[in-house]
């Protein structure tokens, strides 16, 4: 790894922890270069703008998102539903020891940002667009192994599942932020396994 | 009502309109005045700082989503799961609605607070801490009358199934809002009956 990449890879962290922390609209290339060490030029020499840089943030985001959390539980031989009960026990691990070191649970950074910005800035907007589905296209695959193995009936329906289970797993993150209560999510584990959806089922429930 | 209270209402609907359209630190004291069409004066009468105005917009936002989405469907005399049914219905008309005139689906005006304030305003999080949980409190008494009434089973978990179902409501905004898509929301209503948890059924789906 050369030095020059160092610098960039700097940049996209700093941009991760500065925006995580508080919001993309208080943090500015100053402090980012700051952060880093180096000059605004040097910042120029990597990225166009501050906007240029967060998309490389939200693809680093993800990435670290399969790496850390969705890749170590997924991969396992576990049964389905004890992976997703152990991918939301790494999650919560993860936010009570945010917690303990800066005293907040500061959620999930990609929710953070697309409430923060969606409406806001349309190129971000459809980066983190293409990150959720690519999030809910990884959740699908999942559940459609889990079908496959005979783990779920042939009858689930994995797409609408897996993007349900995605908005309930953002909706803890947000609430557990409001509340600054990792354990508000750990104890709600519960709904994950009641939004795997079985076709027969859908038209009794949304009649 | 006086021109006074008309000036200071006039500033918290400022507020919510422009905060919400875009985000909370993007919008500034003299934007406000401008939009009002006062001095900054007029605005130091009133609040205190943009926070202050902020907590008032946060009050006006709860009292509203009571007002307009909660009360006409939970003071009905409709099935229960049928006004889950249509609280959801009247909350995607309303996103359909803006972005036919905005071109946004700009989501729930208090999560998009919380997500980009919480880490960031001590004060406004405890505000909407405050909120959610007033919210939580609301689904929780509609579910224990439903329980009451025997339209829930007796032994209904009411108050986790009330947070679960605001954690999934507010997920479901927020990637409508990643999505731009209100219809994303609409197609996924079948989850909130799923969330009504029967407390036989915890010790089965934690385990």
């Amino acid at each position: 790894m050369t030095r020059k990449s160092n610098v960039k890879e700097q940049f996209v962290r700093a941009a991760i922890d500065l925006i995580c922390a508080r919001s993309y609209n208080t943090v500015g290339v100053q402090e980012l270069c700051d952060n880093v060490g180096v000059t605004k030029g040097s910042f120029y020499h990597y990225f166009r703008s501050k906007r240029d840089l967060t998309l490389a943030a939200i693809d680093e985001i993800w990435a670290s998102y399969q790496r850390n959390f969705l890749e170590p539980v997924f991969k396992s031989h576990l049964p389905i539903l004890e992976k997703f009960h152990r991918l939301l026990e790494s999650v919560c691990d993860y936010y009570d020891s945010e917690k303990k070191s800066t005293g907040r649970m500061a959620g999930c950074k990609l929710g953070n940002m697309s409430l923060e910005l969606s409406t806001q800035d349309e190129v971000i907007r459809q980066k983190l667009d293409f990150v959720f589905k690519e999030w809910i296209t990884y959740l699908n695959s999942v559940l459609e192994e889990a079908v496959v193995s005979g783990e779920l009936p042939d009858n689930t329906d994995t797409r609408a599942s897996a993007q349900s289970i995605l908005a309930y797993l953002e909706g803890l993150a947000l609430l557990g932020k409001t509340f600054n209560d990792p354990s508000f999510m750990r104890e709600h584990d519960w709904g994950i396994p009641k939004l795997i959806l079985h076709k027969s089922e859908q038209a009794d429930v949304v009649s």
